[in-house]
C-alpha cells in the first residue's frame, strides 16, 4: 500500500493518534459507567468530536492524495496516452472516502437526528474492510509478507468493528479495537522504515528469507508494545478520572472538533487548488 | 455469470428493485415501529406482496430461460450428441428455482399458516449461496475478478440475511442488506458492459493490468452509491412517512402483488411455450 | 469417500434414515411445545431411541468394516510388508468411532445423569468435522468435485450442530440440519452410481468438464428434493399430529431402542467374527 | 515448531498439565455453582493459582530458550556475521511472552482490581493465535502435515476461549477448551516420537504417503484419548466432589501459586545465566 516513507507515516501517525485517543476514552467511559456519573450528554459530545476529527482528516487526505504536483488533479482517464491516470492516488482517495463516510456517520449519529445505534460501527467496519481490499497489492515477497501482516491486524480491527454493531459499548471490544488500531499505526511505520528508509538507500533485502522471519516476530512485538500503551492508559486514566473527564467531556472540546471541521476545509481547499 | 448484456441488465434491474423497494419499505418500518402506529397487520400485507413479485418474477425467469428459441426447452440430455444440453440455460432455472422457492416461502410465511419466524430469511439465504456457488465459472482473467467481486457483494448479503434468522427486525441488517442489493444489482450492469457492451464491439482489455485495479476501485464506488441511494431513499420516507406508510402497507398493494402472480403466470406459460 | 457402490449406498441410507426422522420428530416437537401439552417426558423418551440407534449402526459399522473378509481384522501395522494395513478401512472405523460416541452422547444426555444440555450437539458436531476431515482424499477431478460438494453438505450440518450448542430447540436451524442430513445422504447414493454404478461398468467419463458443471447442478436439485421432502412431512405431521405423537413418545418406542442396541450388538460380533 | 524431542515433549506437557488441571476443576466448579455451595471465594484463587503457574512456566520458558548454552542471549542481531541470531529461539521466547501476558492477566482479574471479565481469555485467545501464527514453518511435507494437524487443535481452542469472552463461565466451551488442550499437548508428543525419536536414529519416513493417512487418523484417536481423559475425571470429580472442593478452592492452593511464582524466579535466573 505505501509507497514512500512520508506516506506511510502520515497513515501510521493517523490510527496511532486514534488508537491512542480511545485507550483514555475507553477506560474513562467505562470508569463513568460504572460511577453512573451522569455520563449519557457526555458520552455523544467526545463522539462528536472524533467523527468530525476523522471526517476532517479523511478529506484532508483526499485532497492532498488528488492536488499534489504528481496526483491526478481528479483526471480519471488520460485521452492522451489512452490509459487511466494514477490509479495509485484514486486508490488512497477512495479508501479515504470510505473514512470520510465512517466519520460523517459518527456526526449524524450523535446529532439530534437519532440514527439506529450501531450504524456508526458498520460504516467503521466497511472503511476497514475497503482499505483491506486495496492492501495486498505488492509484488515483492517482503511487501507481500509485510502487507499480509497488516491486513490482519485492520480485519481483526473490522471483526471487532462488527461485532460492536451488535454488542453496544463491550469494554472488551473496545479495548481490542484500540489495540489493533495501535497496531496498525505503528505498522504502517515500520512499513515504512523497510521499504523505503527515510535516510535513503534501498530497503531490506528481499532475498533474505530469515527477513520474513524476523518481521512475523516484530508483528507481536509491535502488538506486545501497542497492549503496554493501552494497559498504561487505562491505569492512568483511572488514577486521574475525575480531571481527564471534565476535559473529555465538556462542551469546548467537541465545539472545538466542529470548528476544526469546518475551519479547516477552505483551508486546505485553497492551498492544494 | 452473464454471457450477455440483456441477460446481465435484466438480473441486474431484478436486484436494484428490491434493494429500491426495500430502502424505502425498512426505514417506514422502523419508523413505525417506534411511532407503535398499529403496524403488525400493515406490515405482513407489504412481505406477502414482496414475496409475490419475487416467485413471479422468478418463474418468469426460469420459462424464459427454457423456452427461448435458443433454450433446452426442458430437455436436459440429448441422446444425439450423447452430452448435455444447454448447461448455461439450466443453470439459471437452477438459481431462479431457489428464489421462487424464496418467494414462494415469504408468502407462505405471513398467510395465517403461521411458519416459525425467521424462515424466509434462511431461504433467502440459501438462494443467494447458491447464486455464489454458480459464479465463479469465468475463463479470462477480467471475467474471473468482475465475478469474485460479484460474489463478495453476494456473500455479503447471505451472511447478512443469515444473522437475520437470528436477529429479527434488525433496521442495521435491513439496511446493510438492502445496500448489497443495491451493489449487486449495479454491478451486474457493470459487467454487462465490461464484457459485451451493448453497442457491440469486443469487452474491454483482458491483458491490460491495470484494468483490474479500475474495477476494484469501480466496485468501491459502486458501493458508495448504493449507500447514498439507501441515505435519500431513508431521509425521504421520513419526510414523506404517513403519506407513503398508506400507500405501502394498504390493502390493495398486496393484493395487487398475489393478482400479478396469479394472473402474470398463464400470461407468460402462453407467450414462452 | 465410498470406495464402493454398497458402502456408499449404507452410509447414505444412514443418513437418510436420520434425516426422515427427524422431518417428523422435530415439526411434532415444535406443535408440542407451542401446544404445551406436558411435552418434557416424551422428549426425552425419543432422544434416547435416536442415540440408542445411532449407537447401534456406528458400532455394527465399525465390526462390519474391521470383519469382512479383506478387512484388517484389527491389525494396524502389517510386520511382514512393514506397511500399515488397510488404512480405508480404518478410516472409516475412524469416522464410526466419532458417531458411536455421538450417539453415546445422547443415551446419556438424556439418562437422570443430567449432563449440560448441547453436549450432545457438541459430540454431533465433532462426528461431522471428523468426517469432512477424511473426505478430501479422491486422486480424479470427477472424484474431487463430488466430495467437495458433500463436504460443503456436512459442513452445513455440522456449523448447525454447532449453532444448536448455544441455540437449544431452535425450530429453525433443527430444519436446516434435517435438509442438510437428508442432502448428504441423497448424494452419497449419487457419488455411488457416479463413481462405481451398480450395474457394473466404469464411472462416468472423468475427462468430460460438462459433467462437472452438471453434478454442481444435480446437488442443487437434491437440495431441493430434500426441502420438498421437509416441507411435505412437516405438513403431514401437523395433520396426523395427534396420532403420531402418542406413537413418537410412547414408552414403547425408547425401550425398543435400548434393546436393539443391546441385543444386536451380541449377533453382530457373532456374525463378524 | 519442535526442533527436538525434548522441547516438544516439554511444551506437550505444559498443555497436558493445564488440560488435566481443567478437567478436574471445570466439572467441580459446575457441580459447585449447581448447589450453590458459597463458591464465589473459591473460584477466585483457584483462577490466581492457574494464573501465577502459568505465567511462571512462561517466564522458565523464555529464560531457558534465552540463555541455554546455544541460545542467542538476547543478543537479537550479530553485527559479526550481518545476519539475526538464533531467530527460532527468538520465535519461542516471543510465544511463551504471550503466554506470560496471558498469565500475568489471569491474575490481575482475580486480584482486587476487578478487570471488566472476560478479558483473561481475550488474553488467552492471544497467545493462542500467536502460537499458530509460527506453527506452519516446516520444509518438509510430513513436517507440515503434523504441523497444519497441531494448528488446527490450537485454533479449535484459540475459537472457544474468544467465544468465552462473550459466554461466561459455559460448561460445554470450557470442556471443549479442555479437550483441545489435552489434544495439543498429546500431539506435541506425537510429533516429537515422529520427527526426532528420542532413541536416535532419523524420524518417519517422508516420502510414504501413507503416513499421513494414518497421521491425520492418529490425530483422531488422540481426541478421542482426550475425551475419554475429561469425561472420567469429570465422573471422578463428581464422585469425590465434596474432598477435592476443599482442596481446590483452599487458601494454601493459591498461596502456593503465589509463592511458586516468587521464589521460582530468582531460583531460574541464578541456573541459566
Amino acid at each position: 500500500m505505501p509507497a514512500s516513507f512520508l506516506g506511510s507515516a502520515l497513515r501510521g501517525t493517523f490510527f496511532l493518534a486514534f488508537g491512542l485517543w480511545w485507550s483514555v476514552r475507553y477506560p474513562l467511559k467505562y470508569l463513568n459507567r460504572k460511577g453512573a456519573v451522569e455520563g449519557q450528554p457526555g458520552r455523544g459530545r467526545a463522539e462528536l468530536f472524533e467523527g468530525a476529527v476523522k471526517a476532517f482528516f479523511a478529506l484532508v487526505g483526499i485532497l492532498v492524495e488528488q492536488f499534489v504536483p504528481s496526483g491526478p488533479h481528479l483526471q480519471l482517464y488520460s485521452p492522451k496516452t489512452h490509459s487511466w491516470t494514477d490509479l495509485t492516488h484514486w486508490h488512497y482517495s477512495t479508501i479515504y472516502l470510505f473514512f470520510l463516510l465512517s466519520g460523517i456517520t459518527d456526526v449524524v449519529s450523535h446529532s439530534p437526528l437519532k440514527l439506529p445505534p450501531g450504524l456508526e460501527r458498520l460504516s467503521l467496519t466497511l472503511a476497514l474492510l475497503v482499505e483491506v481490499s486495496f492492501a495486498n497489492t505488492g509484488d515483492a515477497v517482503l511487501d507481500q509478507h509485510l502487507h499480509s501482516l497488516l491486513v490482519m491486524a485492520i480485519f481483526a480491527g473490522a471483526l471487532c468493528a462488527f461485532l460492536e454493531v451488535f454488542l453496544q459499548d463491550h469494554i472488551i471490544l473496545e479495548t481490542f479495537r484500540t489495540s489493533t488500531f495501535l497496531l496498525q499505526g505503528s505498522w504502517l511505520w515500520q512499513i515504512g522504515f523497510v521499504l523505503s528508509p527515510p535516510w535513503g538507500g534501498p530497503g531490506w533485502d528481499d532475498s533474505d528469507s530469515s527477513n520474513l522471519l524476523f518481521l512475523t516476530m516484530c508483528f507481536c512485538w509491535h502488538y506486545i508494545g501497542a497492549l503496554v500503551v493501552v494497559a498504561t492508559n487505562a491505569v492512568a486514566s483511572r488514577c486521574f478520572c475525575p480531571t481527564l473527564l471534565e476535559l473529555v467531556t465538556s462542551k469546548q472540546t467537541s465545539q472545538l472538533g466542529v470548528s476544526v471541521f469546518l475551519l479547516g476545509c477552505p483551508f486546505v481547499c485553497s492551498r492544494t487548488a
